[in-house]
């Protein structure tokens, strides 16, 4: 007898803000029937392909530490290089570069969303491939 | 551009111990080429059918606070109820009971694994179908 993982959930200041936040880096939508409003306090995406789905709920506690859960992501196409360019653009920090620490080409880069939260970038399957 | 998760990342105390708790919780499975070993300071385990990966890191610092990011998971078969009981029995604590807050069925259960983590447990599909 096992689960499987319905959603994983975020707490946040802004679900609506943060919502948007992460379907552009994650590509997700929300859902015909539950669709983001500014205001709303759950904020539901999905993943269209797997259906993997990110809930992110409002909390009164600010965020005090790292999280000892993150998510670690590859770029769908181009490179480790141009997305994160791409997502310092369009609000996250940098916090570290491990990049290249097991030889040139490995690694991954720490950034943090807009509310602090951290994720890591690492290079696409395309670069790994490439050696 | 967009980015998928290529897995979610927990840090930990023990991610030997922890990579088993969580593999009899969600039926996740050992990689071919990275079987989990007793003592390794990071494990990695995934699922055989969506193939979504966690990876347990350990960190020097012990969790301190509520995690801002958690799972919340559906039981594949049986009731919340068996789940509940199970998880209860192979280390898992509850932390707070919600079921019934939005009427008779409805609801959740905190529980945290071994380490504290924070996850819960909503009814199944085929018991939230029966209204």
């Amino acid at each position: 007898m096992t689960s499987y993982v319905s959603h994983t959930s975020v707490d946040c200041g802004d679900a609506y803000a943060l919502a948007l936040f992460w379907s552009d880096v994650l590509g997700y939508r929300e859902l015909p029937d539950e669709p983001l409003r500014a205001g709303d306090d759950e904020c539901l995406i999905v993943d269209p392909g797997s259906g993997h789905q990110i809930l992110f709920i409002e909390v009164p506690e600010p965020k005090s530490v790292k999280n000892r859960i993150h998510f670690d992501l590859r770029p769908r196409e181009g490179t480790r290089a141009a997305e994160l360019e791409r997502r310092l653009e369009l609000g996250a920090t940098q916090v570290a570069d491990h990049r290249g620490q097991c030889g040139p080409g490995t690694g991954w880069v720490i950034l943090a969303d807009p509310e602090g939260n951290e994720f890591c970038i690492l290079r696409s399957e395309a670069e790994s491939n490439a050696g």
